[in-house]
C-alpha cells in the first residue's frame, strides 16, 4: 500500500477523532463479523490491517491462543502496542502486499474494512491461503462494491433510489476523506468470490448487512442500508483443493 | 411455479416472436454460459427450465451422452419435442418446485434465466444437489439482483448512473411483459452464494457479463452493461461436504 493515508499523522489524528464515536462499522459491520467468527478456543488469530488493535483483547478473551496484528502504518502499530497490548498479543508493521514475508501458519485470518485498499487481490488471497492451516478460516469485510463502483465514490440517493456508475469497470478509485486523497480498488462481487475459489477457498457465507429495528430506532441514517448495502462480508474456508 | 406465464398461449406466442430476433440472452448470456461449460463428453445433462429446447442438440453435439429437458409449460415441451428432438434427447413436463419427483442422477444441471422465477431457492438448490453425481456441476444464469431489486423492476438510468431500490428487501416482485403480470423473486447476491454453499456446492466461478467491443459496435444499447450487469452467472460443483 504505497502512500498509506493512515501513515500521515494529520490524517491519523482526524481518523482517531472519528473513531471516538459510534460509527457505521461499530453498528453494522462488527456485529455481523462477530456472528461469523469460528470457534476461537486454542486458535491462532492473524488480524490483517489491525489498525490500533481495537479487537485484540476480544479475541484473547474469546479463547484464542494468540493474536498477531499486522498493519502497514507505524502510527497505528505504535498506538496498538501502547493501548491494546496483553498476554499472547503481538503486533508487527507489515504491508499486506508483502504477506509472504510473514513466517508461521494461523487458524483464522481476520480483516476488517481493509481489502478495498489492496491493489492485487489475487496475490493477497493466494498469500493468505498459504498462511492458513488446513481448514483455516478467512473472515473479512470490505466496502461494498456498490459503494466503491462510482468514480470518486460519487454514488448518490434520490429519494429511496440509490444511483451508481462504473460497477463493471474494475480498478483504482480516488476518494477524499478529511481533504486527503484516499486510493482504493473497486472489484465486482463476482471477481471477489471467483478469486477466493480459484485460490483454494470454499466460500461458506456471504453477508450484505441489514440494520435491525433497534439500530434503526436509534440511528435513522442507517435506513439507507435497508435499500443498498454498505459492506460486503465473506467467510471462506481453506480447502485441500483449488479450482486451478 | 403457479400461474406460469409461459403456459398462457397468448403470452407464449408473443414470447416466441421475441425469440426470433437476437436478444440480450443470445448476445451476453449464452456466450458466457458456453465458456463455463465443463467437459461434456460422456456426461448426462439436465436442463432445468429448458423452454423449447433451443440448446438440446448443442449439448449432444458437444459429446453429452444424454440430455433431459424439464419445463413446467406444456406448450414449451410440445414445441421442444416437435422442433428439437433427436437421439439421446428427451423432455418432460415438470415444475422445478417438484424436482424430487425426478429419478436418476446427472453430471451437469444447466439452467438459463429461470431461477429468478422460483420462490423457494433453498429447496431448489437442495434438490439439484441430490440429483447430481459427486463432482457434478450446476451452471446457471439468472436476472441480476440489481435488476430484480426494484419493485416492478423500476430501476432506471440517469445519464451513466443506474438507480435501483429494494436490493436489501428480498422476495416477490411483480413485473409486466407484453401486458402480462410476471412474478419473480428477488434475492441478494450474498443469499444466492450462501445458499449454494450451505447446500453442498463449491461456488467455483461467478460472472457478471460485460459486452466485448465487437458486440458494442453492433448493438449500442449494450453499453449499459458496461455500467451495471443484467445477468448473474454461477458455476458450482457438488462437493462431498456441506457447511451444515
Amino acid at each position: 500500500m504505497p502512500a498509506n493515508v493512515f501513515s500521515n499523522s494529520d490524517f491519523f489524528t482526524r481518523y482517531m477523532e472519528l473513531r471516538k464515536e459510534l460509527n457505521y462499522n461499530d453498528l453494522l459491520e462488527h456485529p455481523e463479523m462477530e456472528k461469523l467468527l469460528p470457534p476461537l478456543i486454542g486458535r491462532s488469530v492473524l488480524d490483517l490491517g489491525c489498525g490500533y488493535g481495537a479487537y485484540a483483547r476480544e479475541f484473547i478473551e474469546k479463547g484464542a491462543s494468540s493474536y498477531l496484528g499486522l498493519d502497514s502504518s507505524e502510527l497505528m502499530i505504535a498506538k496498538a502496542e501502547k493501548e491494546n497490548s496483553g498476554k499472547n498479543i503481538s503486533y508487527r508493521k507489515l504491508d499486506l502486499g508483502h504477506l509472504e514475508e510473514l513466517e508461521g501458519k494461523y487458524d483464522l485470518a481476520y480483516s476488517s474494512l481493509v481489502f478495498h485498499y489492496i491493489e492485487d487481490f489475487d496475490r493477497l488471497v493466494r498469500n493468505i491461503n498459504m498462511k492458513l492451516n488446513d481448514g483455516g478460516i478467512l473472515l473479512f469485510s470490505q466496502m461494498h462494491p456498490l459503494i466503491s463502483a462510482s468514480y470518486g465514490y460519487s454514488g448518490y440517493f434520490e429519494s429511496d433510489y440509490f444511483a451508481f456508475t462504473g460497477y463493471q469497470d474494475e480498478g483504482r478509485r480516488e476518494g477524499k476523506w478529511f481533504k486527503q486523497k484516499v486510493i482504493s480498488y473497486h472489484r465486482k462481487v463476482s471477481s471477489i468470490i471467483s478469486t477466493l475459489s480459484f485460490n483454494g477457498f470454499f466460500v461458506e457465507k456471504v453477508v450484505e448487512p441489514v440494520p435491525n429495528e433497534d439500530l434503526l430506532m436509534e440511528f435513522a441514517s442507517l435506513e439507507r442500508d435497508l435499500i443498498r448495502p454498505t459492506f460486503l462480508i465473506v467467510r471462506a474456508r481453506k480447502v485441500p483443493f483449488s479450482a486451478h
